[in-house]
């Protein structure tokens, strides 16, 4: 018997400029990159003057581990929780341009796999991974930026809430906190059931057109739901100076969530309304308004201050990313 | 005798929201940013309908230490090298976006130190900290996007540069390797003579009114001088499809360097050629421009490829972020 012993090529047999070249070897450039990788920074058409820009970090082993996800999913998510805040601005994402901190001992076939991951939650929109940076790190660190175009459109920030309108929502809320959940009690993989709430977990689907096609229907704020809809519609709130009503009956769980809420003991709405990382959208519009089918009313705007949650007698709370 | 304990605030104690506040309470914002921190993302002019973009990623231990550098030093230097990016494109920096990953055990002391050091470091030229992102990490992580604005030229690549050319550089080359070599060789401090070298290393002073400039006289090629001349100008060679003839006798190390040199029994013209981190700007122009005194020819383009120094026997290398 002949014993076969593989040895994986890692990113620091490649080095640094050949980490680079197979990076870009996989990566297409869409029109709105007039100078894509390899030289000191990348050049993006801006066509309306303007350019929207956001940022994020991503830590191994605080925003995602290798035992949980596929590196394919981690690039899908790290790109998706920043094309979501572009959306969010009303804007059509454009281009990412990504720090990279590896390890020296990965192996070339998680690189690739992070790289595909990017490339496939950006390519469907048109957007391109225009640029980056490559640093050797003990973990993987992810720093990624991206920006987006607004179509001549003014952008719908989260400050111009007024009583009368209406809170709505396009995505999904409460799926990744409970993939997350099944995941923490070990409970991932032990039923088909669960499948894509795992999956929700492992990397999100953001409504991205939902974002521009708000601001053309006239949105007054909006926001990506990043730490919890209760926590960031109190953003909404503080920022336009209003009170935002919450009604907890137009937020029915689906069969997967219902059946993981009672598998674990959850309350599925806790996980509705103070789950994170889903990256639905929640967008405030004037009463007459016709939504499309894509945006569910969850509440109202009203006087006053704060958010509250009618229909549900529980208190429930947010995500602050520095005290968990 | 009375014994005081002084309590340092950590950045745990102010939580997410409180970091933010207090990082945007310090922060200008000038006119290219029409909507600043505190939304999804910010919203900057991008006034010729295209907008320069480049990112960094630097660690704590890896890119700087807390022992060597100020928390104000190390925004300088974040801000420096990304800003340097832009104008090696020939373009205006108009502003920044950070990722922040900060220790919960952080004083809020350094936090300040930090961001009045991007402050400093983008404000003298108009640029402004637009956005970004807090997270808690063990170790200090700082993701760096800069954007900037071409205003209306075309941007300076890498691929420009043809045989009749000349090299030249602005800008101040080796300083901050000489510094970085004073601090491993524990002789940081020591002399009063080795100062402005410490100083180079802790946060370098690239000269970003030469990008623009240099590509309205009409540059055929241009970067920052990040990993060493010699390097660098490698990538020049390659992309060109020329050859880069460095002229050694151009290069005189000025006193402290010299100093320096002598005190370590090391070669002045190896940090000056190989030395990173001081971000000068290396351009390539038409032989017939003319240069204004911030610029300094130091070789010339010929057919070929590589890069040759001439009137000096010794090899030289680079640096290879990944393999060091």
């Amino acid at each position: 018997m002949e014993h076969t012993w593989r040895c994986a090529i890692t990113v620091a047999d490649l080095g640094e400029f050949g980490i680079i070249a197979r990076i870009i070897g996989r990566l297409p450039q869409f029109p709105a990159v007039l100078l894509g990788p390899g030289d000191d920074a990348a050049v993006l058409r801006a066509p309306d003057g303007r350019i929207v820009v956001t940022t994020d970090l991503l830590l191994e082993g605080r925003h995602f581990r290798r035992d949980w996800s596929s590196p394919y999913d981690v690039g899908r998510k790290a790109a998706a929780q920043n094309l979501a805040d572009v959306a969010a601005m009303g804007a059509a994402p454009t281009a990412l341009v990504v720090g990279l901190g590896l390890p020296g001992d990965l192996p070339t076939d998680w690189l690739d796999g992070l790289t595909d991951g990017f490339r496939d939650e950006c390519a469907p929109i048109g957007a391109s991974v225009a640029g980056g940076d490559i640093v050797r790190s003990e973990r993987i660190v992810l720093g990624v930026t991206a920006l987006g175009d607004l179509g001549g459109r003014a952008p719908v920030t989260r400050s111009g809430a007024r009583p009368g309108q209406v809170l709505a929502v396009a995505g999904r809320l409460g799926r990744a906190a409970a993939g997350l959940a099944l995941f923490l009690a070990g409970r991932a993989g032990t039923s088909a059931r669960f499948a894509e709430l795992e999956d929700a977990h492992r990397r999100p689907s953001p409504p991205y057109a939902c974002g521009p096609a708000a601001a053309a229907l006239g949105a007054t704020a909006m926001l990506d739901v990043s730490d919890g809809l209760l926590q960031d519609v109190g953003h909404i709130a503080e920022a336009s100076g209003v009170r935002v009503e919450i009604d907890a009956r137009t937020l029915s769980p689906d069969e997967p969530l219902a059946a993981a809420a009672a598998e674990l003991g959850e309350d599925p709405l806790r996980w509705m309304l103070t789950g994170g990382e889903d990256h639905a959208l929640a967008a405030v519009f004037p009463p007459e308004v016709r939504l499309p089918a894509e945006w569910q009313v969850v509440g109202r705007i009203t006087e006053g201050e704060g958010v509250q949650v009618s229909g549900h007698e529980e208190a429930y709370g947010g995500w602050d990313h520095f005290r968990s």
